[in-house]
């Protein structure tokens, strides 16, 4: 691990980051530059002038996305500020080229007001096909992802929130075929009332999961809950909890059918565990120390059990969403990325291991599994044109096949 | 000029634009993903947050240039707005990297108000180790790029006004040893006070020119001139035009010895040049139709003639300056670019000329002297550091080599 850490530094160093931008059309002659600068491209110029729209067939807007940030809550790091933010950023940016041939370029800005990154970013739009919100506080990363959809007519998307939601409902999708439960009949308990916590609550209303508890440090959110509530909890409260049940964890967690940790290492028991239903799930994804141990989950009688981590079976990794969602996104040249397009990049994540035989071991595909980015981004352009917000039609195998040729990842 | 339309369209439709971003470590595996991102890259997170100095040496920001617009000026098209100022923009970008190897991004911003352009990227100043400001109406170019100047501290540089400047000072370098003038004996007549014309005063200032009279369409500017002046225009009355001198262009251009035309074509006729001193040197930089041809003005006694066209020697062309002034400045991570910066890159420029031995068809050097760049970059590092604007001391001539890397242009 002090290997590792000393490598990371060193090709952070050697390299003096980890992107850079290259042309398209390289400037060699004075033929190239009458082309690509003065006086050829006043031709697009003129185009797009007179049709606004052509922006997406003559510059990079439509295979462009910016990851923005304010630098508030990087990895477990915490408020670090937008310059030492930079280096997740720019790796986000190589996960984009690398999976899905999504080019990205990281804005990482000098403030943590809402007004002015909402501000920043509209301003910014001309030059983007999607923005990919990324490690930014809660409660302002909701703040902002809800005006900026409002206010832009290109896809946001906050991958903290959106990205861990959607792996994690690919994984329960298979976990509950192994243990013959349905979404409609699942007892579901989240620990954790972050972004991701919030974001997994909704996705799963999406698909059909009506039986839900969220819990924070202080027990089962309810409303009217006299101590630690804010209004992102309070509209938790309104959608879940039906019973209005109060107690710990250890209480409410009793009978459930899955456990859902997006909180601290240790938070959940080999007890607790033991007080689920038969067969229960347990995604443990706190880092870089679950919940609860795999092993120690197992003997308490959970089924499947899936992690944040890379040494354990069922990853729950964002890699296998953000950059195929944001590449069928793209290619329909899409306004928005919806709740149809979510569940359909769930649905193509876990169907990928349903082919391969689904087993407790294997609900989540391998982040390094070269099908995933092209299924979603196929699922998601098709999503998108069913649903109304693509800009224009393609054939969404056109999509798959095309993806298959941009990301560069290799089995491991 | 149909076909070069047609080819132009046609190479920006099939590549979906100009600019891509590319990952300097490509992430195929697991290791590269551990690496590149986490848990790896909390290392250089982790550094950068102890000491923000170092934001330089573990991302992109060192080598990477924000191409900033708001559409507001594009070539000779106007008001155009930021999605059709987007080409440009990308063609810029490829100019950076083709010529010099500097990264560069595109921020084509969707408002004309002042305030908001110098917020937006005040806010983005972590990322971007410099900004090129672009294609920005005056007056508003100057406000922005002055206050910019005082409220960042990163190179910001408006390539409109100090490019041209620079490269024109470059040829008269040249055209004055041909002439056996000197800059404190000559009598300048600019015409045109747009941004690149106010530009070229001050330059012209810093390197001893005290005879300057500026022309606008309604001739000489002089302080107290009772019609058509502008805050702008105040300022250049005060420093130009001693003698209060009144009068059109064709009366003030009387016995000068250098013309600048910034303004339209056809502006200059072969009897103003005749009323010129002897061995005068005119630069017509209107496009595509100069303020005077070269031949009627070589015909009416001028010595040495630069234009802005491809096709005429001596062509002022602003890509024999900005790419390797950016080198320079990012090498030594300047504050900011300076007089004496923009002074040695014209010094730079004008000495490969003289190198050759210089001529009245060959003032100016080839746009692509594939020389150019890397000495514009050498003496813009060591003036950077003669002038404590730089952040490190880097060894000019390591500089000049680099560059000579980097750039992947070819001669004509």
């Amino acid at each position: 691990m002090a290997d590792l850490r000393e490598e990371a530094l060193h090709i952070h160093k050697v390299n003096q980051g980890k992107l850079t931008t290259n042309s398209k059309i390289p400037i060699r002659n004075a033929r190239d530059l009458s082309l690509a600068y003065s006086p050829g491209v006043a031709e697009p110029c003129k185009a797009i002038y007179d049709n606004k729209e052509t922006v997406y067939d003559y510059t990079m807007k439509g295979n462009m996305v910016a990851v923005v940030t304010d630098g508030s809550a990087v990895l477990g790091l915490g408020n670090i500020g937008p310059e030492a933010a930079l280096p997740v950023m720019e790796g986000k940016s190589t996960l984009f080229k690398s999976f899905a041939g999504v080019d990205s370029f990281p804005i990482s800005l000098n403030t943590n007001d809402v007004d002015e990154i909402v501000n920043t970013v509209k301003l910014m739009e001309p030059t983007f096909g999607g923005v990919n919100l990324e490690d930014i506080a809660a409660p302002n990363c909701f703040v902002i992802e809800n005006r900026l959809k409002k206010e832009t007519s290109i896809p946001i998307f906050h991958d903290d929130q959106h990205g861990t939601a959607i792996v994690t409902v690919a994984g329960m999708i298979n976990s509950l075929k192994i243990s013959g439960k349905t979404f409609s009949n699942s007892k579901v308990v989240i620990n954790g009332a972050g972004a991701a916590g919030i974001a997994i609550i909704k996705l799963l209303f999406s698909v059909g999961v009506r039986d839900i508890i969220m819990c924070d440090s202080r027990g089962a959110i309810y409303e009217g809950r006299p101590y630690g509530m804010n209004e992102v909890k309070d509209e938790v409260a309104k959608m879940t909890n039906k019973d209005n049940i109060e107690g710990t964890l250890e209480e409410v967690i009793q009978d459930s059918d899955v456990f859902i940790g997006v909180s601290v290492g240790g938070a959940l028991t080999k007890e607790m565990v033991e007080s689920m239903n038969d067969d229960p799930t347990i995604f443990a994804m706190a880092n870089p120390d679950p919940e609860i141990m795999p092993d120690d989950a197992k003997e308490a009688g959970a089924k499947v059990i899936g992690t944040g981590r890379s040494d354990f079976p069922n990853q729950v990794n964002n890699v296998l969403a953000f950059p195929g969602i944001f590449r069928g996104a793209l290619d329909v040249r899409a306004t928005r990325i919806n709740e149809r397009m979510k569940i359909a990049a769930a649905e193509a994540i876990a169907e990928l291991v349903a082919e391969d035989k689904v087993s407790p071991d294997y609900v989540i595909p391998d982040p390094f599994d070269k099908r995933v980015a092209p299924a979603v981004a196929a699922a998601v352009a098709k999503a998108a044109m069913e649903s109304g917000v693509a800009r224009i039609d393609v054939d969404p195998e056109e999509v798959r096949k095309r993806t298959e040729e941009l990301t560069i990842i290799h089995e491991k």
